[in-house]
């Protein structure tokens, strides 16, 4: 142990209860950001919050006006030459439906069995915690940061984000940065310390398939025209072959391959095939050919159909050939595929496979970007170390499936490599009744949070841009 | 002219004008069979209509109760040795919606311009009158009809003919011939004489595809299983080849053939594919190779999705995969297919494409048997020879994409031949605003139904047996 580390520890132990304390205070704000009512409490939140980072030492504190909840930004900007770092979390929480299946009140928190419970405890105000306790133990032991930091903090995440997007354009000038540090993620199954390289971004299309400009009676004109339906499903069939491989030309030729080290990270992750089978609830698991389910899940594009509608849909018969088919597609993007690209693919080969005696249509829907922060980028080994010297093991590498569109905004908008630093258990409940966060996550990913600062630093702006 | 042929003219002759003035009489009569309110006005004219009856010299009329409107039956049965003819009609009209659009009252049905307007001057009225009057002509003018005939006018068909089954069932005994014949079709485009020789069976299906028990994030497990939606669309166009065929094994099995005969009959027909394209309003025609639309629409079988669904249908995105999908399915059907056969070949073959990863189940909704009277058949030359005889052209030969269930209620309950001899111009209006009849068609009709009897009667049951 340092002396700083021992400092660190020090202070750490010194002042738990009262960090504990205000930890539960921040959870009994029911910040709420989807129901209207309880605008007033996401403001107290974003002020509490303010008033915890001014107290940690952090600069320029402001709870700015967005349109909608505040986003909270404060900054610490006194290392020169040393990189600049983004942080980034949220203050607002998921509502409590169905409340009968709490066990205690949601927003009456409570440590217990080495966890906090309560709304809030892990999604994501225990990683705010987190990060406002470590800049004000670094600031308390070493009087300084190794690194500039700017926090922003959102109060919207469980909303759709409405305002975030605009509120970093408009604030491009106090956001400049190396990397972006988002505090949203979790460990993997069995609470296995984790980071998330890479997110997958989306492409979203409607096809609408015109047959007549009417239902016709399918006696009177069955045979003689081509069905909307049928023709949708013939033109949906020809999107992905028997392999599972989507037929679109040019589709795959943006993803980045996966590396030995990439698979091998995959190949670490405990996972069981038939175990997860069962928990779906499906037959039998169905993906492209020659990668694995978590391969094809974090690694690999898809195209699946969200929404399918057309003709008579009611009890009973009716006996005609609808006027058009519709139906809704995303596709999960992987790095480094452009959506709007994708959709321009997509659009050009449904056209070139649609049958004759219809009209189709493709109409883009929109998207967001894939992000991926590779195992070896400087900053995903930086936090990697800070990793394995806080918690004691080498962490996993996790591709998620999903996207997380802030990750997205903060590629697209501020042009910043993101590592997805977070500190959750897989056991969190986030979304659900009874969420809680384990203790011990919290206490180390403090230590977690000041090792990686350090790590930057070591790393400097231009091992980062490496 | 034969002496027997005098006769008859110059009674039809002599009793126009109060033959046209109780078929106006008739007409007034609102027997509008899907609307509650109007079952007293049904009970009317099946009264009336008994009395025409009665007055025209059949005997055992009855006005048979139903549990719905009731069905009229009468009959003469003074032809030892001849064959036995049930005939069919209804005295059931459509609604009279849009009323709007009416020129002149519905129910207040007048002569103008060689037509006969009113709500079921042609639908199905007028063609009960030709049958009424050709049976009081002939008894007036011979003493005795040449064949046997039960009658039976239906009060219920406008209104799916829910008590029909059940009392052709219950009415057997009554009910024993040798042929049917049904008059509720009409002529050809341009007011061409048709007999009308086929029409299309039905069988019905409901495809459900199952994956996961409920909907999955598609970020979360896109990739991993299989999408119901895109399952569907897979099993639903390997149903089809390119070629329009159905790909089901052993579904054209039992289609019959078309002759050199039947398809000089359809090439007959004067038809044009640019102008019916469009009116139909689709970019072009599609349908099973080998075959002109009128045949693909009248002599092969089809196979349209009347339905499809699963999913999100609603504004906007929702990134499920969603846990099930559905469509119905029709088959029309042409002799001598067998909708239960069909059914389950369609089931095998369904099971046999669905893919690997979700759950398939194939529900039988029902069917109806196709019906096909050939033109070589002895009734229908019967028929086409007193077409000629009164009309002074060789009919056409038509056959109808659609169906009309009674037809196959005689075919399958009674196991009669059926023959659809009916007199409407193209241009009636069924179901519409202003039907109207051309009157000479009614006139006509009467002299063809007469030399129709005569020539079955020379048929004789042996030769309509061949």
């Amino acid at each position: 142990m340092t002396s700083e580390t021992g400092s660190l520890e020090a202070y750490l132990d010194e002042h738990r209860e009262r960090r504990h304390a205000a930890y539960l205070d921040f959870l009994r704000i029911p910040s709420i950001s989807g129901i209207p009512d309880h605008a007033g409490d996401c403001r107290r939140a974003a002020e509490f919050l303010a008033d915890q980072l001014r107290e940690a030492g952090a600069e320029n504190v402001e709870v700015c006006e967005t349109g909608g909840h505040p986003v909270v930004y404060a900054d610490r900007l006194h290392a020169p030459g040393a990189p600049t770092v983004v942080v980034y979390g949220h203050y607002d929480v998921q509502p409590v439906d169905p409340i009968d299946e709490w066990v205690t009140a949601p927003f009456e928190p409570f440590i217990a069995d080495g966890r906090v419970v309560g709304r809030g405890a892990a999604d994501d105000k225990g990683q705010i915690q987190i990060h406002v306790r470590a800049l004000e133990a670094i600031l308390a032991t070493r009087g300084e940061l190794p690194v500039n930091i700017r926090y922003v903090f959102e109060g919207e995440e469980e909303s759709s984000s409405e305002h975030l997007d605009a509120w970093l354009e408009g604030n491009r000038w106090r956001l400049g940065a190396d990397i972006a540090v988002i505090s949203d993620t979790g460990f993997f199954d069995g609470n296995r310390p984790a980071i998330t390289v890479a997110l997958r971004g989306v492409a979203a299309v409607e096809i609408h398939v015109q047959g007549a400009p009417r239902d016709l009676h399918s006696g009177q004109f069955g045979g003689t025209v081509h069905n909307p339906l049928n023709a949708l499903c013939e033109i949906v069939a020809a999107l992905k072959g028997p392999d599972g491989r989507i037929r679109v030309p040019g589709f795959y030729d943006d993803v980045v391959a996966l590396t030995d080290e990439d698979r091998a990270a995959f190949a670490a992750l405990p996972f069981d095939d038939e175990e997860y089978r069962t928990s779906v609830g499906v037959p039998a698991l169905y993906g492209e050919v020659g990668y694995t389910t978590l391969e094809r899940r974090g690694a690999r594009p898809t195209l699946d159909l969200n929404g399918i509608w057309g003709g008579f849909q009611g009890a009973g018969g009716k006996t005609i050939i609808p006027a058009s088919a519709h139906a809704k597609i995303t596709c999960r993007l992987v790095a480094d595929q452009d959506p709007d690209r994708i959709i321009e693919l997509l659009r050009a080969y449904v056209l070139q496979v649609a049958p004759p005696g219809v009209t189709v249509r493709v109409d883009a829907e929109g998207g967001g970007r894939p992000s991926l922060t590779p195992i070896d980028h400087p900053a995903t080994r930086a936090a990697a170390r800070a990793i394995a010297a806080t918690f004691g093991v080498e962490p996993l590498y996790i591709r998620e499936g999903g996207s997380i569109p802030v990750t997205a905004s903060f590629t697209s908008i501020l042009g910043l490599p993101v590592v997805l630093l977070g500190f959750t258990n897989d056991d969190d409940h986030a979304h659900a009744p009874n969420e809680s966060m384990v203790l011990a996550n919290v206490e180390t990913g403090i230590r977690t949070i000041a090792a990686c600062w350090d790590e930057l630093a070591a790393t400097g702006v231009d091992g980062l841009g490496a």
